[in-house]
């Protein structure tokens, strides 16, 4: 530990009330990014970003898009330096019969006798976001300056495809250069087990409306002759999978490689309870590829799910129709070389070629696919990191595979030509995307003396 | 014809106004029985009918269930003595935006150059109803008194599953006891071909829940290893079916008669259009069992079908999510010897027995099914009936077989020992249980006059 490191761990420990009362009132903003009746609540979240740069000191400002507004900021000087994405849009909160109190009025509970922040965004991604921000709150009021340079990067669609990120770091690329980006977005793998992305998947999402009869039909006059919808749409989603769980489209695994001995070994190693990540979603046995370990599943094998599928009457009672058109929402995770729009084309066929007469398919999104990204953790950085991180949770840090999909690393490389880090502190059970989201209180503050010391750590490697 | 009819037929004819004042009174009233908010509305619709049968003379009284009221009253003298069933209440009208007008304002429309009664319940069964009601009345202006006895009995749980039918019917034999039943809530076999029903379907309702993960899961963290209820219930579904359109479910087709050849000679020349059938509903071709021809299907085979699928996000946008639960709503029409109990099990067992570790099944509904029905056309009043039928549209009257369900014809045989007659106006393309739901003028103002003629040629029979 360096001598300046010292201090800012102990103002983080004694400044913990101050941080929560900042990431509560971004938490009371209900910036749902997917639904257009929230647009001016993503701009309230994204001004109080803005003011939360500029007491830092930083020149902080609102960049407009087509969508939710992008927040940047350049403080400090020196090297590293050091580009940050966080995202402060959130997921929506549907259904809301399930949440135990209001998503979007934060308060400290008690999950498994540990103290936790509920609310929809404290751990994807206002909590974690603000880890690293008030990390440098902290340096900032410890020492009156950064020991190197930081670009802080907030987008405000990252929940809804990110139609203006792409854009917008093309038209930004001087303001957004840097050595490395940090990106705070990813869980641990598990609890107390911190962790840096050695993997990501990439995403595909599609949508299809089945259309058939002409309008709803009684189904006494048309039941049995009349083409059904929901029945059509049930076979074609059963068509997507074998019966070991393998996805059946057509080239679907072209790209997709069988991870390295060594890197499983690493993998079985890593602290990964697959009995307690299991019970934690309320299954017994992992349901993907037969073939394949949990944690492959989870990691290193793509998926097609279902999220949403709909059609036909869902009020009470009984409706006898036979209705004109039934809905499918896709998304497919991605691994290794798969090209998402070679996959697009693929899905698309599989269920055009399936198609029963009389029946039509309107596809109802366009949006870019992101393949996936295999991190660079041979640079120095990682290794520094991770000791850090090692350091602060008495642990050894690991090198983990991760599920999710966090487009932006691959846009950083791909546009900007930077290699990213991603360091997250969520844990598999903050019911992200869920009713009832939370996020550690230890996590969050553990996350803050994270950053203070991978801060530390990077300005002297 | 009979002296006395001739002068009830101009009556109808120039009254003609006056009877659709009444019928769009009725239609105004959104009558919904499934849905609790129109509980009101339906015991204002009750209460118009007993108006209406009170200014008849009848003794008339609504009689109070645990749902909706029934509507009775008796009238006439003599013999024969005739029970008249219709219902009062409606189907919902959602979806709401696919409709050109509001369903409740009741106007005069046009469809390929006729003109229509537009209202939902037009067809379905306000306006069916009211044809009876009106010869009723313009035999009674005309002459002070029928030429026999009526006893009108009206439901308002039509829609809904009738939970109070059964228990009402059982408690009111005295009340209900009559030579036979009439019905009035068919379609005609072709449009402008009279039509009495032969046979007709029954009925079976499920409903279940699939429930899969403890709670909504995030696709990135668990997309893999996680059950998906919407996969589950998509192959679920699909297993229902073979490739040859037939049900897969043990033991569905016990109790199914093929159709005799001379019946099915006789369908053939029933002056049902085919062609026209399913160019109504956007089809080219038939969808159902592959052996058997579009009337087979349509008449004399059993559905399985869904009437809504959903689970997971239906919003704007995307959401990557794999939902705890999936829902479907199901009905089978059931014909010959079908036992609805019998194949409820079987339903049940073939879905319990197909679902995967960590999946449950809740079924949520627990209604009685009711089995096919099968007309006694021996009588001489369906001869009677249909001879006056021809009269009146100039066209050989049929005797049709029927693809929906009227459960009341069963249970007037098995509780009160009646046949029933089924005769109604309704066409193929009235989009009863669909928006824009119509009647045709032109078969409201031909079916009083045709139950005016039954009436006089059963009170000779």
């Amino acid at each position: 530990m360096s001598d300046a490191l010292a201090p800012v761990l102990s103002r983080i420990d004694s400044d913990l009330e101050g941080a929560l009362e900042r990431l509560f009132e971004l938490l009371r903003i209900p910036s749902i990014s997917t639904d257009p009746a929230n647009k001016d609540d993503c701009l309230r979240a994204a001004n109080l970003l803005v003011s939360h740069l500029a007491s830092l000191g930083a020149e902080a400002e609102l960049c407009p898009t087509p969508g939710h507004p992008m927040v940047m900021g350049k403080i400090g000087s020196g090297s590293p330096h050091l580009l940050f994405y966080g995202h402060y849009d959130v997921q929506p909160v549907d259904p809301l019969a399930l949440w135990d109190h209001d998503p979007f009025e934060p308060f400290i509970g008690e999950q498994n006798g540990e103290k936790v922040i509920r609310a929809r965004g404290a751990s994807d991604d206002k909590g974690q976001l603000m880890t690293f921000v008030e990390a440098c709150r902290a340096w900032i009021n410890e020492h009156g300056e950064l020991p190197c340079t930081i670009t802080f990067f907030f987008e405000g669609e990252e929940e809804s495809g990110s139609p203006s990120l792409i854009p917008f770091m093309e038209a930004n690329r001087e303001k957004l250069a840097a050595d490395i980006a940090l990106i705070c977005d990813t869980s641990m793998v598990s609890p107390g087990v911190p962790s840096i992305a050695s993997q990501l998947r990439g995403m595909l999402k599609e949508e299809f409306t089945l259309k058939g009869p002409a309008m709803d039909l009684h189904s006494g006059h048309y039941g049995g002759p009349a083409l059904n919808p929901l029945r059509e749409i049930s076979k074609l989603v059963a068509s997507f999978y074998d019966e070991d769980g393998r996805v059946t489209i057509d080239g679907f695994y072209d790209g997709v490689h069988e991870v390295a001995p060594e890197q499983l070994a690493q993998w079985e190693n890593c602290g990964f309870d697959e009995t307690e990540y299991l019970e934690n979603a309320g299954l017994s046995v992992a349901h993907g590829e037969k073939a394949y370990s949990t944690l492959e599943q989870q990691w290193s094998r793509p998926t097609l799910e279902i999220n949403g599928l709909w059609g036909g009457y869902q009020g009470p009672g009984t409706k006898t129709v036979i209705p004109a058109e039934a809905h499918c929402k896709i998304t497919c995770r991605l691994v290794g070389d798969q090209d998402p729009d070679v996959l697009r084309k693929a899905l698309r066929a599989h269920v055009e070629a399936r198609l029963p007469v009389d029946a039509t398919v309107e596809w109802d999104l366009d949006l870019e696919g992101n393949p996936a990204a295999v991190m660079n953790i041979a640079r120095p950085e990682f290794e520094a990191a991770r000791q850090a991180l090692s350091d602060e949770w008495n642990r050894e840090a690991v090198f983990a595979g991760m599920g999710g999909s966090i487009p932006i690393a691959g846009y950083f490389t791909t546009i900007l030509g930077l290699d990213s880090m991603l360091i997250g502190f969520a844990d598999d059970d903050d019911r992200i995307h869920s009713p009832n989201e939370k996020y550690g209180l230890n996590n969050f503050h553990k996350g803050i003396r994270s950053w203070a010391r991978i801060l530390d750590a990077l300005s002297k490697a």
